[in-house]
């Protein structure tokens, strides 16, 4: 059992839309597609993934520097004890030879794209849905069959109307959504209140709508806006400035009496253990929001749940980055609070596909072998290209 | 005046040493060349870097994500406020465009590599070497006529006896140095003893010695080295353990009664700031090394210097990792401690090229325009294959 090649491709994502700091135009993914010698059905056995959103393709890091050291490992070394399957988290041990501890964020997009690639060939060969395989290896067997959702959706969008807000938000509303995200710190505050006060009166109340800054503040920004804010009492507050600036976090957390968020720019355990340990985050309030295949895949996702406990944070303060099939199976298996979901944004990359339904801010579980990008139509006909002919 | 063209090619260091935790057999490195419109004696000035040494190369960044963001800004962008030269501040503002908060390592080195290669270009078109111009931007026109050097030695080989060892720092002190480095942990504590007091014997006593042992100790064996070593006193013990584990830091410079190093792999002044705020360095006492190609550039290194005065460190504190003509430069040019050196090792990018001699310990400073690349025979012959044609 080996793996005999690995293909990627980079996808531009053509997205009009902005958040706080800039437009998503030039944004693009590495779609990867590892290949097995494992034959079913006359075909050979592939994993495949993508690199999530808001970062860059990782495409010359997987051709050239992490993808042939799987393909040029002994094969043995990627098996599981058994050697019945793969093991992606001995298939990242040989991606990590030979690279420096730190700088872990110049490599833990292209080393968790192919670890999630892996995942979804290990899945497929034991014939089962990922988030079943997950919830065996790592969370004594227990799995949700529904998951929570939320919509990561208001963005800002040039010539957006409050009329258009409001039609957007409805629309999450009507399609089974209960919780929606939107964007903020795109406009001078005051318009941003009211962007929030129409959003409210949509969605209900300040528990059913959460904000996310991206990073865009300085000090004086965020605390203004934690003031403004507070009164709202909304879901939670994400990044409202630089993610390592572990100092200011610590000082808004004492300020805004909501919960925060944090998490997507991560690279890992390392830096999310930095973060808990000195960014004054609170236990049973605020939320972790690590994206597995941008931060070196789902091995790297569970030891982010071994930090996380050890400062007092459960799996309820769990909400992957990245509303996609993958990050929908890692919070079935693993038992996580919610998962994003992207409805309209991101292309082809948005979406769970046509296995799951939503319905009372719950989706449905995809129940194909693997990931199941298979049953995503638009997306699984940009990542077959990837494999015709193997 | 205008950015033209913009060139890159990856190319391997060949070489056979290894470090505590792996061998640099598949390490390579990004040659960049900065193409300008701006015609001396018949010819277009061009700025040159490479991405220094430990990483790899930054090749697809350079030529797909950071290259055309230079290239498609409007000219008058990227020059100063005079507009009679460029400005790599401005430059690296353009190129982090559209780029997130955080994660900075997964650009820091394709940004820096191009920003030092502006600075080539910058000080090419004032006609003076580098550190002149670095000193009357951000040192009030001070500079050091000549530098300290250091050697970074002392590697591990196959089949390397102490003869060997005795042979290479010989070789050292009579080329002039007086202070070399030696790799630790790629040995049993007990052998990397012996190894160190052979080492002693031949440059004299600790403080003409450092340490490195380049991330490659856990809790317990860092602990175990910092006991085994604390009677010798060593000029540093360099990155014992993982750069990012602050607190491991922090109880470190407890337990050690010598001066300790770390930078070489951080991505830029967020970092050096979180370090210095929680990993217990001691002002007077501990040695600061990142590196300007490998962290966003001069540019982010002159903020490196701002965070650590903040902090109690100043330019005595500072020791810049990457034995080159570029850490040259910066070392001259911003009055820092000293410059690393690498003699023999590193293939072609290792020394610092026919202008620069070394003596007593010091090393003389290049005079042609710009970092000099031009007088560093067998580099210059990769460097400028780059450009031919241009």
């Amino acid at each position: 059992m080996r793996i005999v090649d690995i293909r990627e491709h980079a996808v531009p994502i053509h997205s009009k839309q902005r958040n706080s700091r800039f437009d998503f135009s030039l944004m693009d993914t590495s779609v990867v597609a590892v290949v097995s010698d494992v034959i079913r059905d006359g075909r050979p056995l592939v994993g495949y993934a993508f690199n999530s959103f808001g970062r860059y393709n990782c495409s010359a890091m997987v051709r050239e520097r992490f993808g042939p050291k799987l393909l040029g490992a002994p094969p043995e070394l990627l098996l599981d004890e058994a050697g019945t399957n793969f093991d992606p988290a001995r298939a990242v041990e040989c991606m990590l030879q030979r690279e420096r501890n730190g700088a872990h964020a110049e490599r833990c997009i292209p080393v968790g794209t192919l670890e999630v690639a892996l995942w979804d060939l290990v899945a497929k060969i034991e014939q089962r849905p990922l988030y079943r395989v997950l919830a065996d290896r790592f969370n004594d067997g227990r799995f949700s069959d529904r998951v929570p959702v939320y919509v990561g959706g208001g963005w800002y969008a040039p010539g957006q109307t409050a009329e258009d807000l409001r039609r957007e938000m409805q629309g999450y509303l009507d399609a089974g959504y209960r919780m929606v995200k939107t964007k903020i710190g795109g406009l001078p505050l005051a318009q941003d209140i009211e962007r929030i006060e129409t959003l409210l009166r949509v969605v209900g109340g300040g528990p059913s709508l959460a904000v996310d800054a991206n990073c865009g503040f300085d000090r004086e920004r965020a605390f203004a806006y934690a003031k403004a804010l507070a009164p709202y009492g909304l879901r939670w507050l994400e990044e409202p400035c630089d993610p390592m600036d572990y100092e200011l976090y610590r000082e808004l957390a004492q300020a805004y009496p909501h919960p925060l968020a944090n998490g997507e720019n991560f690279s890992g355990a390392r830096e999310l253990d930095n973060f808990l340990r000195y960014g004054g985050f609170r236990p049973g309030q605020d939320v972790i929001q690590v994206d597995p295949p941008l931060a070196y895949g789902i091995g790297e996702y569970v030891r982010c749940l071994e930090v996380s406990r050890r400062f007092g944070f459960g799996p309820e303060a769990m909400y992957p980055h990245g509303g996609n099939l993958m990050s929908l199976h890692v919070v079935a298996g693993l038992g996580l609070a919610a998962c994003e979901a992207y409805t309209g944004v991101f292309g082809v990359f948005g979406g769970f596909g046509d296995e799951v339904s939503i319905g009372e801010g719950m989706a449905t579980l995809p129940q194909s072998p693997g990931i199941g990008f298979e049953r995503q139509p638009a997306l699984w006909a940009i990542l077959s290209q990837l494999t015709e002919g193997a």
